[in-house]
């Protein structure tokens, strides 16, 4: 496997990095206009640079401009509460993964890799479509299809939780204080949001992370 | 069928343009860095500015750094020669018909539309493997799956020649001396391009281009 990986600089695809530096020649960040994206974005240079990983930043500009979530720096407020909450669906970025996938898909062939790395996880499924592994399998056969070598999509987190792969995290001593979590872009997580409050439940016992509450 | 198509100011999207124009709430042009794209984008322009649609104008600068192919301003030259000959293989930019229905997708979910309208042909499917029917069925479930409202993607001329289009064309009264094909991106069609080529075939008779060659 010669593998991209779409990396945000959080908890999920920090793990996948460290887990699978061996087999990825390239990472890229795709900055979309959200809240929280300088913070990830910092976050996710250090890590590449530590481990010497090519790394690209990408704009995508367009979508804070016109793109629909209170992700997004144009957009709402943060809701407060649970991850898994009806609530948090204000924070959906529609087809995010699939714009991602597809650029990712696109370098891929550019730069003769096979694969591209997805860090989505089973706690993603209820509140985003484009996590579910229905979704996964059928972009996976899209990019199979679409390019000349049959770039293939890896999800090696699509049915374990956000616990089990900061478990996994732990045993490969990733400093989990190098990774960015919250939905507000705060200097400190809030400890308030959806993605703070699932960080917590899955580090719990080792969290490095200062919260404001 | 509420829609957003895929318009690059070309000869196929224009026809479909005009077919599909009390369909389409809002048409979508890609600026990736190609040689041609200045010349249709404004032929872009210019017919959606006739029909009253909506056209948004998005530029993807990240494809004509970061991905390699010919037809795009950072690539070598367009080869002359027919349009389903191998040496017009360099001009594939990798997974953009991917990328752009990505784009569209989240697109249509966020202005409340249910279907990504794309004008590949049949004469598209030998070169660019993101043309073929396979592609554009397996990208149509990826969008079902991940989108909240399950846009569609929808290519009317999937199985239908350039030739069969333009004399769609005709029928509706397109003026075709308002679309650019030209790889070269000349001020006039070079005539001796693979798409300068495919494009006197499907117009033969009523073709309003002038060529210079």
């Amino acid at each position: 496997m010669k593998a991209i990986l779409i990396y945000s600089g959080g908890l999920d695809s920090t793990t996948l990095l460290y887990e699978y530096k061996d087999e990825i020649s390239l990472a890229v960040t795709f900055d979309y206009g959200a809240k929280h994206g300088a913070r990830e974005i910092e976050c996710a240079k250090y890590n590449c640079n530590k481990l010497g990983i090519k790394h690209l930043i990408i704009p995508l500009d367009f979508m804070g401009k016109y793109f629909r979530s209170n992700l997004l720096e144009s957009g709402g407020e943060i809701p407060e509460g649970n991850y898994d909450e009806e609530n948090m669906r204000s924070t959906v970025v529609p087809f995010r993964n699939g714009i991602m996938l597809a650029v990712a898909a696109g370098l891929a062939e550019s730069y003769d890799l096979d694969t591209v790395l997805l860090a989505n996880h089973s706690g993603d499924h209820s509140i985003y479509p484009d996590c579910r592994p229905s979704f996964i399998e059928a972009f996976d056969s899209a990019t199979k299809e679409g390019t000349y070598n049959g770039v293939r999509v890896v999800s090696p987190y699509c049915n374990i939780t956000k616990r089990d792969i900061a478990l996994r995290g732990r045993e490969l001593g990733i400093d989990y204080s190098k990774t960015y979590s919250c939905y507000k872009g705060g200097e400190v997580h809030c400890g308030c949001c959806g993605t703070c409050r699932e960080r917590k439940e899955a580090l719990e016992g080792f969290d490095p992370t200062v919260y404001e509450k």
